[in-house]
């Protein structure tokens, strides 16, 4: 759905094409409900201000997303709002009309055992660019993650660990990542690159609730190859404990599994 | 026109919607000729190539856009080549079917004194991050350069130099840059970040022939500012002389214009 209107094609000439100049959100759709809309949304309005993008109204899509939960009520769901048509070359226009893009898929089939025995990530090779201005932002440049995800193909492996130039975790390709250390809980900060998703926001809310003091700081990768316990987490799988990166085993902790019970109960 | 056909519309699902996964090109057609052409498409296979990309055939694009030159003969042709549709997530498949973007637009009007009598560029504040793994590929995400051109209004400068974080100068957010020093020709090193255009190549080329020495090296902003001459360029533009860098006045020379001339007459 393109701007309320059925159909899926966009002008060539969108600088969400040209450029990758726009945001996204990824949300799951579960009985015609999308999960923490509220929040989803504004993050989306967080980040379209962030690179000075219109954000659409809350209301504009809601109606929208009501429509399609309708016809697909149990679905992922992703959003893109691009800056829209037009500009002289990476200038834009002074009044530009953002484009506003719904797409539903299905709910990808992963094996029941990545939630409940937990899953093998893969220590990826490329390493994530600094770039203060874009930090945390769900922006449309994602070639990083694009040449992360080629470097496996086993479909055992969940996802790919993402590290900075200097060594410091940052996230999955897909995913943020926690790790607990005795009653810390800790995420890598994301001041410089990575994107800073939605679940992790909650996770680092609710950490409280079992006994954890919750830490943005700086990880390196000894230290997390050290941690008592580590989960990964994004709003279509929810949380995945970590029992493998690269060679390395990683204990299995009760955290992951009460996370997840929390994330889902929990819909504020 | 996209995959041949006439008409503006991509589908939404398209990776270079969705991740900017892609890589461009933007070139002159003069009188129905699109110049330097072969050497064009030479990059934009290598840049196909650089992200597991399968480039169009120089027949295909070669057909297809001297359709459009019949009716637009003298414009600016950008062409856009993405990975295409599908994949899970970040995850390519297995034989993606790429699409191609032929999009073009008016030659801009740039004052005449641009070319004459040199212009002015603002420093940009951002600072592009390092990637060796995209560096000098002409990709798709490039919302560095869109953040990078709203910092200024003024339509008396003519593009903005930008510099990585460790203040080594990289490029204009629209063209490459040159150095002249005594008989030394410098252009910066662009294996951390940058985008390798086609005009940088042929300049490197040509230098000889002005008696120059070429040399891709590190330049830091005060050495730049140092320098006997500077010049920018890209495929529209062709060279601007640059006589002023934020408020430092940059003695003008005669290679800027000498090179002017070279490129507009070659053809190789």
């Amino acid at each position: 759905m393109i701007n309320g209107e059925q159909g899926g094609v966009i002008h060539a000439m969108d600088r969400g094409v040209m450029y990758g100049d726009g945001v996204f959100r990824t949300m799951r759709i579960r009985r015609g409900q999308v999960k923490c809309w509220q929040q989803q949304y504004r993050k989306l309005a967080d980040d379209c201000h962030a690179l000075d993008i219109l954000c659409p109204s809350l209301h504009t899509l809601e109606q929208e997303l009501q429509q399609l939960a309708r016809d697909e009520p149990d679905c992922v769901l992703k959003i893109i709002v691009t800056r829209g048509e037009g500009g002289r070359g990476y200038k834009a226009p002074p009044m530009p009309s953002p484009n506003r893009v719904l797409l539903t898929a299905p709910v990808p089939e992963y094996p029941i055992e990545f939630w409940h025995e937990g899953v093998k990530l893969h220590l990826c090779e490329i390493r994530v660019s600094h770039q203060p201005r874009l930090a945390g932002i769900k922006h449309l440049n994602r070639l990083e993650n694009v040449l992360a995800r080629m470097e496996w193909d086993d479909g055992m492996i969940a996802d790919g660990l993402l590290l900075d130039a200097n060594g410091w975790v940052v996230e999955g390709t897909m995913s943020n990542i926690f790790m607990r250390s005795g009653q810390r809980l800790l995420t890598p900060d994301l001041s410089q690159c990575g994107v800073a998703g939605l679940q992790r926001e909650r996770i680092l809310k609710h950490a409280p609730c079992l006994g954890l003091t919750p830490e943005i700081t700086q990880i390196n990768l000894p230290t997390l190859l050290n941690a008592d316990e580590i989960f990964v987490c994004n709003s279509v799988i929810g949380v995945w404990p970590v029992r493998q990166i690269g060679l390395n085993a990683i204990p299995l902790g009760s955290v992951s599994q009460k996370m997840q019970g929390i994330l889902e109960r929990d819909l504020d």
